[in-house]
This record gives C-alpha cells, sequence and structure tokens, in this order.
C-alpha cells in the first residue's frame, strides 16, 4: 500500500512545526500533522512514533555528522580541534528550510516542558556520540566529555543565531561559538 | 481522610528504587510501589505524578540548594568559586539512606530511554537554575552558562563516586570534580 513518498518526511516535519506553532502543541493532533502534510496517519507513524518527534528529526544524522566530522580531523589534532572539525561537517545538515523554521521550531520548543525534556535528551544523546568519537581519538574523561557538551553547546547556539537571520554560515558561527565558550570555560577560575 | 505520613515521600522513594531494580522499571505498577512502601495508590499520586517521578524527588531540593549556595559565596567571588559554593551548599542534601540508594537508582536510570531522558531534563533544570543564580551575581552568559553545567556535571559525578562507596565526603568529591573538569576545560585547545 505504501505510495512512492520522496518528500513525505520532510513534509511532515514542515507541517508538524508549521501546525504546533499555529495552534499550539498540545491540541494538535498526529492525523492534523499528517492532514496538512498531504499524508495518511499511517505514513507519519512509518516515519515518526509520536508527535512529539518531527520536532527532532534531524537527531541521528546530527550526531553521525559531529561523529565523522571528529573522525575526519587531522591527526594530532587537540580536543578542541577535534570538535572544530566535527561542528565543520556538521554543517552539511543546514539547509534552507531549516533557516527558514528554526525561529519557529525554537519557540515551539520552549512552550512545553515535554518538548524541553526532549530537546535536553538530544543533547544529552549528541554529547555522548561525540564523546564516544573523542575516545576514538584517544581523548580520554573527562577531557573528552567536556570538550563534547561545549561542542553541543556551540552547536544549538549556533544554530539559534544561524537561523535567526541572513548572518554568516552555519559553520562560521559555530566556530565562533566554540571559541567563545571555550574562552569563557577558561577563564571561570 | 489523608492520614499523618510523615515519611510517605521517601518511602515512596525507597519503594520505587527497590522495585525497580528487582523487577524493571516498565514492568512495575504504581499500585505496587505504593503497596511496597505500606501507603494507597492515592497517597502515591499526592506526591508524585507519575512513576518516573520518585527517582528525580530531590530535583527541587538540588536546585533550591546549588541557588542559595551560589547566592552565599564570598562577594568579588569568581565564577568556579560561586559554584564551589553551591556545590558546598548542596551537601546538605547528601544522606545516609541516599548514599545506600545510590547504584541502585544510576542502574535503574540507566536502564530506561524514558528515565534517561528525565535525567536530561533534570541536568537541564539544574543547570538552568545554577545559570539565573549566577546571573544574579552579575556573571553574564555565556560564562554563567558554562560555569552552572561544569558545576552541575561535578554534582552528579560527585555522587555517582559518593555513593559508590565509603570514601571522601559528599562536598571533598564534589570539590574535587569540579577542579577536574575545570582543568580539562581549560587545557583543550
Amino acid at each position: 500500500m505504501a505510495r512512492w513518498e520522496p518528500d513525505a518526511r520532510l513534509r511532515l516535519v514542515q507541517a508538524a512545526i508549521d501546525l504546533y506553532a499555529e495552534q499550539g502543541y498540545e491540541t494538535t493532533t498526529v492525523a492534523q500533522v499528517a492532514e496538512r502534510a498531504g499524508l495518511t496517519k499511517a505514513t507519519f507513524f512509518r516515519h515518526f512514533p509520536d508527535k512529539r518527534e518531527p520536532l527532532f528529526a534531524g537527531q541521528e544524522e546530527h550526531g553521525s555528522l559531529l561523529s565523522e566530522g571528529a573522525a575526519r580531523a587531522p591527526e594530532g589534532a587537540t580536543p578542541l580541534e577535534v570538535v572544530g572539525a566535527a561542528l565543520d561537517h556538521a554543517t552539511a545538515a543546514f539547509t534552507p528550510e531549516q533557516r527558514a523554521w528554526g525561529p519557529r521550531l525554537h519557540a515551539v520548543v520552549g512552550s512545553s516542558d515535554e518538548l524541553r525534556e526532549r530537546a535536553a535528551f538530544k543533547r544529552a544523546h549528541l554529547v555522548g556520540v561525540l564523546t564516544e568519537a573523542l575516545h576514538r581519538r584517544e581523548i580520554d574523561d573527562p577531557t573528552a566529555g567536556i570538550a563534547a557538551g561545549l561542542g553541543v553547546d556551540a552547536f544549538h547556539r549556533a544554530f539559534d543565531r544561524w537561523s535567526d537571520g541572513e548572518g554568516p554560515s552555519y559553520g562560521e558561527l559555530a566556530r565562533a561559538e566554540l571559541h567563545a565558550l571555550y574562552t569563557a570555560a577558561a577563564t571561570l577560575r
């Protein structure tokens, strides 16, 4: 019965963000999201287990990109350089669609405890994945965990700044945020 | 109808940790937790909204202690000193009961995506509260957020080490973890 739905996933994400922003996350149903996307409820559930997940559709891709980028940093790179390489590689995830929907996505996630909880879990997931990538480069804990935490915070802060306007590229912002976070961390004493 | 239940909350936490560790989180019901604690389901729901929450019963207290401790640091304290003062004050939360149930709590939370997600949200909550306490001391972002993140990570790492054995006091471990995390952060470059 499955039709050919080349961009079904993207359409569901777009429809979810639009509807949650327009009429509220709590009151929107999966059926409404599917209808807005021109798809069936069954198709929604082939792509996502529940109505939260379209908002976090990028989690696995973001983790993979950060991990691959970390692996590609030159031999002998410092922990901060490895994280910088991870962020450079993650730039591939950030399309014009995402820039356009960023502010609405941010507002929707901030509107619900359930979604803020899910966002915290996404952070923990990405920190875990990036920490493992640093371990594979023989960077141990606690250094690996700290570097990964700063990297993922830079990743999210750069997304918020990038999707907010017409400014620098995502990659430039992510590097700048990482530098700012590292500088702050190094001068806490 | 409410009976006098001076330690109902603590008994429910203890019963939840015990049962989830013995027979699994997914398969344990609220009714079973209440029964193990010698209380009714209605009493459970007066203390907690669902079966996850007994495992995170300390969240509000931990946030308040960190926040109060930060407020009590001497004038002119650096961000790291303020966070150290917050951790010192949080020591008040750590009773012998908690030392005893720490390893089981850690294992139970690690056994379930739902609980690991809730734990990530607790981290985000504590980082938020501590960041606000640092703002009130005129420490700005990103410094405040970074200092709070390191502080909350030290808070959790110290809890895991402390509840694992008969070693140093919680306060000593928290200070040592904070120092180790700061040192790691300052040498990432």
